[in-house]
């Protein structure tokens, strides 16, 4: 075996990314030892279990201490309170990174806390399912997905390297750009369609001319392409609408707009408009297709799982 | 082999739904003779290709001739003229029926022209892809999905009960209500989830801050799902909305306001309500895994896809 990339990774959060993460590290070899913090007993249990690391504590400040590479995978209103615990324990010349899914916030939050001669790299893994906890993970999680970092004006080229490398090595292609478009961009392809399929999910379950449970019979007509959205953690969501606020309510206007619009072509039975649309649209499926961001099975491949042979 | 239920059946429209019933027609043995009518010679030629039937026509007059049972699956809004074309043709004691996505309009259109003693019965299967035309269909489509009937008062209860031994060989379940039922129903579990995936991947598209090609990249981080729906085919789904104008919009309004006041929770944030309606959400997400209407895989099953052995 060559020398890992790591001696020592902490990994603070082993939800779906942290355990997914430690998966990683265990299949490439990236590290000799991962030690693995998280706060409740019964989610370190679970890791321990699951035999995700080399350590355990639910004291985060004793799993950084001495590790080279340190990531926190908690719900971003929690960073600046990770950040503060562990902070005195940070080893000089460590890589502190994180995955959350904001990042102007997370780096307001966490940055004041980073000693001097730690490398504070802001990172946001673009990959994730609706479950979470340390069982969802899996090995695969980051592959041929996106990893952005939104590096400070004074990151070290070098740790930046090293961060990107080990990502690579758990299957990302890298991308780096500023915090605000980051947040501008993630409020577009992230943010406002979870949102959405909250909301949408919301109305029909308040219905009354329609029942819940004819709501549920008949939902693979399409409704539930967007219950799968609407299933991810309430926690993790909460706090991302809560601290990329900004960039969330300007989509939500804009998307507001184009369905006012969209609502008086319906209204005025203005079918050349509605067929206009609905082509263009079609254009961006066969790019994400193209792109290796979607699979080219009808109905995201459900078909392919429930018939295994086909017709 | 024992004898089919029906000597001949014809299909009017053989695209992604008409396409899928000759398969599973054929599978099953259901009918003598399967007689094809599409418009196009292009769409003809490739049904024959494929071998669907044994008889293929672009006249839909001379295909439904001697038939004991029309299916007709072409666009709600040509529902009015094909049924005008081909009433001279039909035999006394037919079963014609339809796949139409909306119901109140097809009605509409289509009874003014059936002949007397011709068993009229419209009807809906709850079952779809995003992909059209006569090679995306496959003999599974129907299983395990529901199939709803919306009789007129007169109808024959032995015709209906015919038909209805048709769907369940097909693999479907069988529901039946009134026209406005079915119309206001679909609205909210299919047509207002299309128009909202249009309008948010329409949203997407024209935006500046955030590029196409920004969009397309990180879409795996949510907005992907939506584009599925928004890939489905235009013509289709803008007789939809033209022909079940009231219901959609009715939806579309309870919906807004819905969002008015999700919005307004992010912009004072109010955390608490956020989780509360992000935590409901996900219940109903489990209601329809336990209903059998989707797959419990997480991410509909594309990591399934992509890497068969999973981790
Ligand atoms: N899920 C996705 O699709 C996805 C994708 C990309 C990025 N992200 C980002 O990744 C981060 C983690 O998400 P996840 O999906 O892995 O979440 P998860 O599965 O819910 O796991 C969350 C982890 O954070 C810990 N945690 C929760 N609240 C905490 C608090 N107040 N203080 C300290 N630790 C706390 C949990 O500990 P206990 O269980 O011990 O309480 C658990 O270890 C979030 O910032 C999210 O924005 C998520
Ligand atoms: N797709 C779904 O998910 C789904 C689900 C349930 C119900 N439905 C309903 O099923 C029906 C058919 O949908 P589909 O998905 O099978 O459509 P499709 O794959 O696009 O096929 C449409 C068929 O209708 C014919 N057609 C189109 N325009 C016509 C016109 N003006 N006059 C006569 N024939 C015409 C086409 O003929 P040519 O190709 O020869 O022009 C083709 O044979 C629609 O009413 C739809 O609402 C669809």
């Amino acid at each position: 075996m060559t020398s890992p990339m790591f001696e020592k990774i902490a990994l603070v959060g082993i939800g779906l990314i942290g355990s997914s993460l430690a998966r990683v590290i265990r299949r490439e070899g990236l590290a000799r030892h991962v030690a693995i913090a998280t706060r409740s007993p019964t989610t370190l249990a679970r890791a321990k279990e699951l035999g995700l690391g080399e350590s355990y504590n639910t004291d985060a400040k004793e799993a950084v201490r001495d590790a080279d590479l340190i990531i926190v995978s908690v719900p971003v209103g929690s960073s600046g309170e990770v950040a503060q615990e562990i902070a005195p324990a940070l080893k000089k010349g460590a890589i502190l990174t994180d995955v959350g899914s904001t990042k102007a916030s997370v780096i307001a939050q966490m940055q004041p806390y980073v000693p001097d001669g730690v490398h504070f790299i802001p990172g946001h893994p673009l990959a994730g399912t609706e479950k979470s906890g340390p069982d969802a993970g899996f090995a695969e999680l980051f592959e041929n997905r996106w990893c952005i970092f939104t590096p400070l004006p004074d990151t070290d080229p070098a740790a930046l390297e090293k961060l990107s490398e080990f990502w690579r090595r758990c299957g990302s292609n890298i991308d780096t750009m500023d915090p605000q478009h980051h947040d501008m961009t993630l409020a577009i392809v992230s943010h406002l369609p979870h949102i959405i399929a909250y909301n949408i999910v919301g109305t029909a379950d308040d219905l009354q001319s329609v029942t819940k449970s004819e709501v549920i019979k008949y939902s693979a007509s399409g409704f539930r392409d967007f219950t799968r959205l609407a299933a991810s953690d309430p926690t993790m969501w909460r706090d991302v609408c809560l601290h990329n606020k900004d960039a969330i309510l300007e989509m939500l206007a804009r998307f507001s707009e184009d369905l006012a619009s969209l609502q008086r072509a319906i209204r005025w039975g203005d079918g050349e408009k509605l067929f206009d649309l609905f082509t263009r649209t079609r254009a961006v499926r066969r790019s994400i297709i193209e792109a290796g961001q979607d699979i080219d099975v009808p109905d995201f491949g459900r078909q392919a799982v429930e018939h295994p042979k086909g017709s």
